[in-house]
């Protein structure tokens, strides 16, 4: 099959990889109906992460079940499926408590690789979650956004506590940035503030529910907020870059007693427990467990009530991988959908 | 008055004060019945933060009100009251969240200073909470350990979401660490798991709730942690020390979406915030809201359902308050009470 593979910083080839395989009886292979490249690519692509080697990339995945090993239970051919980019088991304790990527069995999809025709699931039945029926494919791109960046999104503005009577901040006006928007308007928050400096993104912030842009960063960006906000902060603050500067925006927006949802792959990021006890906040993050949310997120894409596949706003054939990489590291574009 | 005061590290010295006067209207004079010292006031005694010229020590405090100021409607002379840490408004949007510690009036008691025969309570009505009646003079240790380090301990269990069914570890047995202790099987935990080799305060432990007693430390105490977790971790980690080792020893006993309550006051602690998205744990904790907790605190003491009190191990009169301040920083006590 072809697949996309790294071979180093900006160097990404779609070409022959192996058929997938059932390797394992809890094991599923689907073909895929689309993937998509997210910001976490671009750490590798830009060097930031080291490459070690030609590696398969990609995470986000939906598509139609081939075939099953013999210990699948819930899962059958045919069926549509959308999964996470962590597979997990859905039963330990860790999952049973919501935290499915960090489950004691989880497997990284990201090292199997799913810009690809195919993808082999570890954990089929706990990781993958079906359709009512086969989706029309204009639902196609809101279906896959529930793999990763709806899922992140979502935890983050959950993370952060947005709800009811809150004023929700959003730091990073990427995918994940802004499906916290729409999460935070779903999740019934009072007022939505993005913090963005693109006009194309800002439009689509608001689309999605936000109330408020700030255009200021850092300081700046922390003055604006609480300027906006009576001088106390921010009940929720959403955290999706994963730099020094955003994390410190992020937690200086925020109001003693709030929630930093912060879900940005924090590379070098350093933190003064003595600020960060001052400051009074709530701290949470980490790989999303989009597991816990599919469901719902399914639900609510399904019945035509959110529309975050919005988020792609460049499709290509998987042989153009290349391309899609390179408008989102030119920030050309917000997030790029591959067709296998 | 005689008050304490910290002339340089090391020197703490009870000497002549000014008799604390109104100086705004919403201010009260008690005349304290117990004061003590705190783990955070060894830290400049030690020298580790900087002592800038004579400066009055201490802010726990529980006393009799003599007068107060024209604007004060819910506290009258002749009543016992007990305070926080911080004087706060108790009715600004921060106070009303829980964070009174946070509150946008706040005012620091340990810059009044609180070992001392008499003192000055600012923001009166929102700071201090009547017990019904005169207590009993073996109450008054239970009701000044409201004061701070019962609250912080309070606090920490909390923000750590101690409760029924989960599996708590603390961190530090100082008396903070202890009472947080106290506070997790207050609140329903199932398992309490204290660290301490230091044999009085495991006894303490015992006595306070501790199921568990854990020796080791920093990797090993992780280890340990994890060896009587099923390997996951503990559900609520409390951090009640503020250094380096401790915190680190928090959040890597803490299982993924588990819950880190810290209220050790950090000094030069760094986080790395890779490894903390990576953890998936809660992070919350600061200076303690112990105003939030008073009135249920105060109610368990009054009914005598717990004896916080008890981590006064040493009593001296305020005039011997510098041996006070010595046998806590040699670890032969845990805490002192002064009796002015």
């Amino acid at each position: 099959m072809r697949g996309a593979v790294l071979h180093a910083p900006g160097d990404v080839r779609v070409e022959e990889r192996q058929d997938p395989r059932i390797l394992a009886p809890t094991d599923a292979i689907i073909r895929l109906s689309a993937t998509c490249v997210c910001g976490s690519d671009l750490w590798p692509y830009r060097g930031i992460e080291a490459v070690e080697g030609p590696s398969p990339m990609g995470h986000e995945y939906v598509g139609i079940v081939q075939e099953v090993g013999s210990q699948v239970t819930t899962i059958r051919p045919g069926q549509f499926v959308v999964g996470s980019f962590w597979a997990s088991d859905n039963t330990c304790p860790i999952c049973q408590a919501g935290y499915q990527s960090s489950c004691v069995q989880r497997v990284l999809i990201g090292t199997i690789g799913a810009q690809a025709e195919s993808l082999r699931v570890p954990l089929a039945d706990g990781t993958l979650v079906a359709t009512p029926d086969l989706p029309s494919d204009e639902l196609i791109p809101s279906l896959l956004a529930a793999s990763d960046v709806l899922g992140t999104g979502w935890f983050a503005a959950v993370a952060a506590d947005a709800g009811p009577g809150k004023t929700v901040a959003v730091v990073g006006d990427g995918a994940v940035g802004l499906l916290a928007v729409l999460a935070a308007r779903q999740l019934g928050a009072e007022r939505i503030i993005a913090m963005s400096r693109h006009q194309p993104r800002q439009q689509l912030a608001v689309e999605f529910g936000a109330t408020d842009i700030v255009t200021e960063r850092g300081d700046e960006g922390v003055a604006r907020i609480k300027d906006l906000t009576g001088g106390l902060g921010a009940h929720s603050v959403v955290e999706a870059v994963g730099t020094q500067e955003s994390m410190l925006q992020a937690i200086g927006s925020t109001r003693p007693g709030g929630h930093v949802g912060y879900v940005g792959v924090a590379h070098g990021v350093e933190l003064s427990v003595e600020e960060l006890f001052f400051s009074h906040v709530h701290l949470h993050g980490g790989p999303a467990p989009v597991r816990r949310f599919l469901p719902e997120l399914l639900d609510l894409i399904w019945n035509r009530q959110i529309d975050p596949g919005k988020v792609f706003d460049l499709t290509l054939p998987l042989e153009q991988a290349a391309e899609g990489y390179q408008a989102m590291n030119e920030r050309r574009a917000i997030k790029t959908l591959l067709r296998p």
